[in-house]
């Protein structure tokens, strides 16, 4: 389902980036390209730059303290913009009037880039629908659909480690139904030309049959990663472990939880990721998530690289509009 | 009722804003002319300044996410000041010594501005009334009573549509009793020349007789609109509705929203105003709220840039004072 | 008890600053030389710096609006950081593993410095051990146990006022038993040569015998203040005065509190100092407090300006370490 909404101007930039369906491999390529100009060994500053100078970044999530909010807070200010934090679940306003009455006012006081989480599909792209010519909206994470710069930061980690992705193997574990993580990285390595994706899952967590077209489905998470290059795992919620194991966690853990024995059944090289934070012990030991073949703490690094590349590229973009 | 408390230095100039009682009219038409220096098209960077440069400005609001702390933050950091933002209703602490305790305290960190929402009469002036020679103290509205920057913010927003004041027929409605928006408001277009100025509310949100002097009330919108160059809508409590009206919601609608058709007995260009948040449906339809003779988000803009002027005025006293 | 957790990096300086445990007093003193930089006449811009330029400092706090985490902040601000605030309880977190989760996730955001308070003992040491070489963890207040930027603070104040530590006579009152901040003024006071450190307080809120070795330990408040040169009370927590004393608040004042006619024991030019808030009336009349040998507002100042001396500290120790 490519999305109707443009997200691109008319040059083909990226004005809003609200969703990776439909996005051009090539623009994807170029964000992953400019995000490695942000990156630096640790210890050193981290690069800075001055392409938000004088722009001013909302930040609107229901929950001040994710750390989502915080890689994009620290990618607007190291580009030189002012950022402001509000504490909005913008969908748990009464009535849609109210959602975009917020909007406009911020949009009055000059705000240039909306960086949104909400639970609510379609109130990312709503915004989008009626801002300023100017004014650029940024998806934070929308409902159980979207994450799209944890695909593009997913993307990058994987290239990264693997120089490409057309001979790639790529495994999703757990509970995909739900994951916004899953679905956005799914697009990008589609696009991005992976070789095969995988869904492991116990049933009641696999996606509707329609989506994650192209991936093979496994029940047994032992064929899942047989061979595998890189292994996704997703955050479980505890809640849904309920309904999906009518035993309990450590039976979820027998059978999904990734492993040291487990991973052995992967390519020798092969790399773990997971989206944070981790419920260590149920889908991942520490063994595994502290151990060599771990990049967790890579995508965070890159979480914040990818923020800025976005950020500047639509930046970049709207000079280029109205210079 | 003139404030006895002395919010202007020796020479004149605004040392703190608590209220817009008594102040001169040349200053607040000055505060004005500097707030347009701080405008500029949508879509361009706004303007900025040093003029708090090496400032620290505390924001103490109850809400952390309340629209006019945004406002007055970005005006803070646009003019070069560091912002802290405190959550901090002053009132609701046990004892009138511990709010100055917690002024104290910031001050000796430095702080040179403090921004104050309070829901309580007098908590404001308390603190201008304590705090050191230096320092100022900016009402970011105050009970029912004051909300002197909306005032001139709305003021500004009339003299640009209208070019001036002294002509002019300027309507309140709603829920004036309760309204510090149509107190500021009440001063400063008294101040400075409106010709005329009508009430229109339920008996229930009728002000007290002594109030508003010189207004005209009416109970009939329809007689209050009459020819009026500016309507001035007030957000209502829904609350309150139930006290007001024996009815209910619709009938409120019914007296006292303002419709396209009720707005077509105003004067030709009438603007309309509405401080926000705005209860579409209730006392404004989207119609006339999203209509070309609202002006609700340039009263936004024009917010931040009184902010601004009001900041710029106190830095440029204090150095003054003490070069 | 001295800490066995190395504090400092192979060239003697502070790497982080946890507790005052075994901290040269030449280490000490040279940071209350360092914070003088950072003093000035109130209504004068406080001093600035570059040091932290390009550092992001985050400050996790539980509550969000404490005066440490704003003193904290400003100092961050003022030295050129990027400042970020997360309102967590890092104790709170349910597994020892998703603590660390949460300080590896921000430390590959690139945080340089952490600013920690927490509840638990122990776990800011934990988060020290786990960091990367060039991550530095501060104390913001630990437990009951330790607050070491208080202590600092606390010794300047009183180095300011008395010109020196060796001929003193320090008198401590309340809650000894459970203050982190006595703890740390009792460890930067004896390792900077205090002649005499007396403890006064009721039985349960004395600390354990082996606690605060070489104080003399006083029932009565008028033995304790006899000749003192130094009168820091501590705040009380009312809960607290229902297990020490079986009668009421009243009893506690009487006994307890901090009057004029009680300071007239202490020598004529001694000091009184509070960490605040103050519960006035309670531990201290605003007589007192509010008098002229009151330096509680001192403290708060010079709060900022250890800050930044800590600060600045460990930012030249990494540069030291790694040019």
């Amino acid at each position: 389902m490519t999305s109707p909404f443009p997200q691109l101007d008319a040059n083909g930039r990226l004005r809003h980036l609200i969703t990776l369906d439909g996005l051009d491999p090539g623009l994807m390529r170029e964000l992953l390209e400019r995000a490695k100009d942000y990156l630096c060994p640790p210890g050193r500053l981290p690069p800075r730059g001055d392409d938000l100078r004088g722009w001013t970044v909302a930040n609107l999530f229901a929950e001040p303290s994710t750390r989502t909010r915080a890689s994009f807070e620290l990618a607007a200010l190291r580009l030189g913009a002012d950022a402001v934090n509000l504490d909005v679940m913008l969908s748990s306003r009464a009535k849609g009037e109210s959602i975009i009455d917020t909007i406009y006012t911020l949009e009055a006081m000059q705000v240039d880039v909306f960086v949104i989480r909400d639970a609510q599909p379609g109130i990312i792209e709503f915004v989008a629908r009626h801002v300023g010519d100017h004014v650029s909206v940024i998806s934070g994470g929308e409902a159980h659909l979207s994450h799209p710069t944890q695909g593009l930061l997913d993307a990058l980690t994987i290239q990264q480690h693997k120089g490409g992705f057309s001979d790639l193997t790529v495994t999703f574990v757990g509970d995909i139904r739900h994951s916004r993580v899953a679905r956005s990285a799914h697009r990008a390595l589609t696009a991005l030309g992976v070789a095969e994706l995988r869904l492991v899952a116990p049933e009641e967590m696999m996606p509707e049959p329609h989506e994650f077209q192209g991936a093979r489905r496994h029940s047994s998470f032992d064929d899942g990663i047989a061979g595998a290059d890189v292994v996704m795992m997703l955050r479980i919620q505890r809640e849904r472990i309920a309904e999906a194991m009518p035993t309990d966690i450590d039976r979820y853990h027998e059978l999904y939880g990734l492993t040291a024995a487990r991973l052995a059944r992967a390519k020798p090289q092969a790399i773990v990721m997971h989206p944070g934070p981790m419920n260590r012990g149920v889908e991942i030991t520490s063994e595994v998530a502290d151990g060599p073949q771990s990049v967790i703490r890579r995508q965070v690094a890159n979480g914040v690289a990818i923020r800025m590349a976005v950020l500047a590229h639509v930046a970049e973009a709207r000079r280029r509009r109205a210079p």
